[in-house]
């Protein structure tokens, strides 16, 4: 049977991730493929349980590296739970968010060193990577805007305009950085004209027999 | 202000680790040292929940590889919160069971990768390592016994003999390859015995100006 691929979805607060994400779905699924769609961090009850502390407010300060361990523990979980076996049953799997969100947020966001992300992503992904990563952008005020029309901010959406920006800057490098993998999307014009970019962009993977 | 003593106490099930922490804290205390005891996996209101995630039995399995990353997660967060800002204020700190004990279990018990555990120590710790370790050895056949008189079995304490005589001969080639940092404790003797020698081995970092 071949191998599934690893279609990740990744942006900041407001570009419209949840929207396009079941647009990529249904693409796939009218393509005939068995999807299997998650998020991150989450997808197992155990890491959805290490998503609840990471995003609970508390009232002690949580060091930045405990933060990438337990993001990393909670991507261990779903990698050897989930996401490794949906690929080899032959299925595609879907994820809201990955590894670039780590090296967004917490390094170009928080500033970690990314040579500490680069130690956990090697222990735990051990090479393996998406197929095809969609970055949806957007200008940081306009995603901000639309984030808050939506929701109450939780302890990530809360922080300022400065450290969306510097995030969506590191995702906007990495994709610069890797070209094949990534697609960047322009989510500022209206939805046909998005879906017709996503569409377009996964043509790369549907195209090449998996 | 002198730098204080970071000591920690190991061992398997049963071999009396929280009597004879009670008598190591009391003989550092009656020498005029400031002590502040915790433990791990945990010492922190963030690392007693991550403690919670790993004890708690649950259907889902739980990844070698997660089980390592939330252990090093509580640790990192122990580290930064308590550990190294009361060595920084002179007091002594006290710990029931360290990285030893990831080693031991994690390594020597389950079987996982030494050396994916030392990846994570020396991002983790950064060279930071106790000063004295008192190791309680004793056979496994003993302790355990000692260990069911006294309560319900959680998810680690319900594991099999073999695995804790590996714990055991892993903490004892530990102690071996280190012989300036540990103290080999025979637990099996009468407690007046047993902590004769802890006192004997207390005078190593007592005698040394901290």
């Amino acid at each position: 049977m071949p191998r599934g691929c690893f279609v990740t979805v990744e942006g900041t607060e407001g570009v419209g991730k949840t929207t396009n994400l079941d647009f990529v779905q249904q693409t796939l699924e009218s393509a005939g493929l068995e999807v299997l769609r998650t998020r991150e961090p989450g997808g197992t009850p155990l890491a959805e349980d290490i998503r609840t502390l990471l995003l609970t407010p508390r009232a002690e300060p949580v060091a930045d590296l405990t933060e990438l361990l337990l993001m990393f523990a909670a991507r261990a979980q779903h990698l050897e739970q989930v996401i490794k076996p949906a690929l080899a049953a032959g299925k595609w799997v879907l994820c809201d968010r990955f590894t670039d969100a780590t090296y967004a947020y917490q390094g170009g966001g928080r500033g970690m060193d990314t040579a500490q992300i680069q130690v956990l992503e090697n222990l735990v992904q051990d090479g393996l990577q998406p197929d095809l990563t969609l970055l949806l952008d957007l200008p940081v005020s306009v995603g901000l805007e639309r984030a808050r029309a939506r929701s109450a901010p939780d302890r990530f959406e809360s922080e300022k305009s400065r450290f969306f920006e510097a995030v969506r800057q590191h995702y906007l490098q990495r994709a610069a950085a890797d070209p094949g993998r990534f697609a960047v999307i322009d989510a500022a014009p209206a939805l046909p004209d998005v879906q017709q970019q996503i569409s377009q962009a996964l043509l790369r993977v549907l195209e090449v027999p998996a």
